[in-house]
Formats: C-alpha cells, sequence, structure tokens
C-alpha cells in the first residue's frame, strides 16, 4: 500500500484542534469530551476528505479480537471443501465473523506456511482440514492456546476438538451396499496416505467382505499417490481388471479418485453397472448426470460446517469450554450404478 | 489468542541481560552489538523455551510488506473460480507469497466486507473477481493506491489492470458453431445482471444470430437470477421449449445455469443433441462425463491466473507501472451435444 498514509495530526492541523480531540471524535468518544457537535461534524468531514484510513491493525493488536476465523482447507479445487467452505462462511457470518480461506494442497508445508500467515493476521481461531503429516501444527496451536476445531479429518491420538465423518461405517455401508446389489468381488481405491480418514474407509470396506465371508485379495486395494492420480487410477483399474480375480465393482474413496475413474472406465468402454459397480465418496452433480447415476457416499456438509463454526465460536467464547468431538453418519444415496442384480 | 505473550523483557530477566540485547539477537542483528556467541545462543534457546512468538504483525506494520495477496472471488463453490484460485496460489507462491482468499457470494456488500477485512490484515494488493455493483470498491482501492487486478470480470468504464476473456468472441463462436451444427433456433440462458462480462455473451450470442440471418425472438433470451437459479433456469427452459417459435439448441452463460439446466432436461426427457443442441460456459468434469459430452467454451483458466499474479506482482514491485488489460481467447472445444446433421 503505497499511498502515504493520513494521521490524526493532519487532521487535528487542518481542523486547528488538538491530535487527542480527534482521536476522540474518530473512535466515538466525542460524548466523554464534551466537544461540540459543529466541531465534531468538521473533524469528521476533513478526516472523510484526507482519505483518513483509521488503523484497525493497531486497533486489534490492543483489543486482541478481529472476529475474523482462519479456514484452512486441504485442496480448495475440491468441490466437497469449496462447497463447505461456503457453508462456513455463512454460519461465520451469522454471528459476525469473517472467513479468511487459505488452500494447502494436501501439503504441510503449505499448510504450515497459511497457519503463520494467519496467525501474523490476528485471526481469532481456526477451521482446519488437515493435511498429512501436520500434526505438529496441532501441537503448535495447542501450545499456545490457539482455539481451533479440525474439520472432516482428525488425528485419533490428539485430544483436539473435531467434526468429522464417521468413514469407517460410510465404507462398511457402501460394501455391505454392493455385496447385497450382486457383486462378490468389491475392491476399493483410496489414496496411499496415513491420513486417519482414509485408513478408516480402508477398514470400513475389509469389514464388510469379511461380514459378507468374501476372501480379500491384496490386488482389491489400491493406493495411489495425490500428486499423481490421473496414471496411478487408470494403473490401478487395470491391474484390479485384468488380474485372475477381477473386481466386479469398485468403491472410491473420494471424488477425485471417481472422476479420474470414471473417465477411465468409459474410455475402457466398461459398463457400469453391469462389467463394473460403483460406489463413491463425495458428493458433486457429475454423479446426477453421469449416464449411470452414482451410488455415493453424501456427508452430512452442511452440518459439518455449520457444527465447526458452532464449536469454534463456543472455544472462542470460552477458552475453558471442554473438548468437543463429533463423528457424524454418511447417507448412502442409492442409485443405479451399484445394482447388478435387482434385490 | 489466550496465551499470556512472552515479552522480550521475560526473555532478558531469565538471561540476565538487557532487553534491548534480546531484541538485538533475536532480530539477528547480535553482529552490530558485539555480543559473545555464548550469550545469543543462551538467548535463543531461551527464547525457544519459553516459546517466544514474534510479532510479525508490528514487524509488518513497520515494514509495509507482508507479501500477501489478497484474492476475492466471486463464488468458491463454482468450480471455475475454485480451481483458478489454485493457480493463483501456485503460481504467488513461486515468488514467495501467500494467498488469503475470500468468497463474495456474488454480493457487494460481502465482498466489501472482505476488502476491508484484507485492507487491515495489510496484504500487499489484491486479485479480484467483482461481483455486481462493487464499482465503488474499484473506486476506493485507486484511491488509496492499494494495487490490484480484475480477474475475469472487469468495469469497461473504469481504467484497471485486468484479466479476462474475450466473452463477446466465445459466445459468438458458440452461436455460430451452433447454427453450422443444423440448429436454426438458437437460444441463450444467462444471469440476470448488469455485470459486463454477461452483457458481451448476451450481444456475442446475439451477433452470430443476426450473421446467419436468424431472426432473434424475445422468447430465446431467458435471464435468471443467481439467487434462484434452480427454479428460474426450469421456467427458462419449459417457456423456451414450449413457445411457438421453440428452441432447438440452448447456449448456458456459466457452468451452474448448465448443471441447473442439464439436470432439467434429463427430468424432461429431452435427448440430447437430436431434441436440444448445448454449448456451455465454464468448465467441469461433468462436461466429459455426461452421456452425450458437452461442447463448451474453454477459457484460459491457467493463463488467466497466472497473468493476473503477474501484473500484480509487477505493479507491486513498480508502483508506476502502466496500466495493463487482457483480453483472453476461448476456445470452443466440440462435442457431440452441439451436432444435429454431421456436417
Amino acid at each position: 500500500m503505497n499511498a502515504k498514509k493520513v494521521s490524526l495530526k493532519d487532521i487535528a492541523l487542518k481542523a486547528g484542534v488538538s491530535t487527542a480531540l480527534v482521536s476522540y471524535v474518530l473512535n466515538g468518544k466525542e460524548k466523554e469530551t464534551r466537544v461540540g457537535q459543529a466541531i465534531a461534524q468538521k473533524i469528521k468531514e476533513i478526516a472523510r476528505e484526507l482519505n483518513y484510513q483509521p488503523n484497525h491493525l493497531a486497533k486489534s493488536l490492543r483489543s486482541g479480537k478481529t472476529h475474523t476465523i482462519g479456514l484452512i482447507l486441504a485442496d480448495i479445487s475440491n468441490p466437497f471443501f469449496a462447497n463447505i467452505a461456503r457453508v462456513v462462511e455463512d454460519e461465520a457470518k451469522k454471528s459476525g465473523y469473517t472467513v479468511i480461506i487459505g488452500s494447502s494442497d494436501e501439503k504441510a508445508d503449505k499448510a504450515w506456511d497459511l497457519l503463520n500467515v494467519l496467525i501474523t493476521r490476528q485471526v481469532d481461531g481456526f477451521i482446519i482440514v488437515s493435511s498429512e503429516h501436520s500434526e505438529p501444527h496441532i501441537h503448535y496451536l495447542k501450545e499456545r492456546n490457539i482455539p481451533f476445531v479440525l474439520l472432516d479429518r482428525h488425528f485419533p491420538d490428539l485430544q483436539t476438538d473435531f467434526v468429522a465423518t464417521n468413514n469407517y461405517k460410510a465404507s462398511y455401508d457402501a460394501g455391505v451396499h454392493l455385496a447385497k446389489g450382486g457383486y462378490e468381488r468389491i475392491g476399493i481405491i483410496a489414496y496411499k496416505t496415513d491420513m486417519y480418514h482414509m485408513r478408516e474407509r480402508i477398514r470400513g470396506y475389509k469389514q464388510a467382505l469379511q461380514d459378507h465371508k468374501f476372501t480379500f485379495k491384496n490386488n482389491w486395494l489400491k493406493e495411489v499417490q495425490f500428486e499423481n492420480i490421473e496414471t496411478e487410477v487408470k494403473i490401478a483399474i487395470d491391474e484390479m481388471t485384468s488380474s485372475k480375480d477381477p473386481v466386479d465393482a469398485i468403491i472410491f474413496a473420494t471424488y477425485g479418485l471417481a472422476i479420474n475413474g470414471l473417465k477411465y472406465i468409459n474410455e475402457l468402454m466398461l459398463k457400469v453397472p453391469s462389467d463394473l459397480g460403483i460406489v463413491s465418496f463425495g458428493q458433486a452433480e457429475v454423479f446426477d448426470l453421469y449416464y449411470c447415476p452414482i451410488t455415493y457416499l453424501k456427508q452430512p456438509l452442511e452440518l459439518l460446517g455449520m457444527t465447526a463454526v458452532e464449536f469454534l465460536l463456543k472455544k472462542l467464547k470460552n477458552p475453558e469450554e471442554g473438548v468437543k468431538q463429533i463423528l457424524m453418519e454418511a447417507t448412502l444415496i442409492a442409485r443405479d450404478s451399484s445394482m447388478l442384480k435387482p434385490t
């Protein structure tokens, strides 16, 4: 910002009054000084003329409250997070809070930069969709008593507030649903990550197989790297469909995996649901508009976002508030993509 | 932030040295004071032990540079903007800038709040996707010499830096393409707004009709409200397809309009491209994965985002830099949705 800053002194000089008086008037404290209304009016007009810009930053340094929430997303280009950002903003606005957003692209170092930039900017607290290896950030925030709520992903070994989906149960439901739909060789494509939400999705899937007496084959579980998703999803599908135990159905553990997978399934001219049954996590218009509407696990996006804001605002009001943790249930929305035989 | 802040004095007391010395050491100026390395080391260790957190905010108040860019989006839940945000972040990071994002939901008052929150947070400059009626924001930024670049949307009557798409040409191309594809009664669904980019899309469409000697009917142009998109798109399609001059093709002026339109076209069991030809603005996976792949106007998303960052960084280096304006061309990606007869 390159404009020469107009100071209280500039205004005082022009108005022919003291700097203290200008400060009182511009901070809305003219009553305390018995200053005449005409003078107050004059000071305000001069401030406007000179384009005086109050230094909110210095002000919030003193008050320690900025009514701003930092929202750190793992990936802004994922519609699930983009939509949850909108919910968080709407909900925060109802309580007079503005949300500033950063996206870490699933990279812990970028998340760390953002965290520091926003701490420096004096946000009152954070809502965070964590990326892998970002546990130290949690420790950092806790040590400094900076209020935060984890959203969508959490670390089971760390005692923090969080609002997330019961991913184990959701994935279990997907497996059971495909088994009931007539599929017997069900695979899953997930991300290669230690993140708990992803481990839970794999665990739920395996449990569903076990409960249906299907013997899990190593070839049915593929873990691909986020950075290399397009190529690796193709390889995964090739391997899953061409082995001696080819899958007849695939669970996609995220929206991004599903999009890439469906494009490749089209290229291969595999028909959904007859050649391959599909259930996906995430939600997006594409699941409605695909030639064979896709069965998906609908996460309570609105409720997740709203509850995260609620938890954070409670914490801001009362820092001694106890730890709040919620796992919400996803709903399986059954469509044509997961029915091999009519049940 | 509720932690008792550790001050330089706390460290000085514990180290048994002066506060000034602590300040010198922690600001990396120990050479200027001839302080022994052992003492410097001790001071740094104590600072670490006590979790001393330097006040970056006060520091950036002095230096006037924060290496932070504010990105204001019109709608974060629109994948076009979410993806452009990712490009802007990546590009800014290459030059050591962090991006903080806000979304205005197409509302000028929300954009105004965000602008002020981010100015208060001392961002060095802005990249802005403007919402309707936000011209006063532009004047405000200009008066204060706050550097900014408009992205994707601009105001032709205001002299500002901008990076946008040639919307007139893109829409003209869509009309011509549909005419060549055999359609003769081409309609357009746009937003009801005075925003220039939308007026240009309508103007280009009309010009294409005129150049093909098609007489434009009022019923072929529908303008719906952003807040009421789902209902109004349905009404628009009902009216366009059931009048005495029913359309045989529709141009959707945005991605959001297309998604809502395609859902309703499916409900009505209208077949694309035989009952209705389709061309859409925006880009999204859904256009690839729809049963009939959708012809769309591919905006140079990466180039738009990268150029906006480039313009802003130039301005930050040299505030006297002249005004930079670029209109980039969209590319029509022809698919099955716009071919009634083979050409």
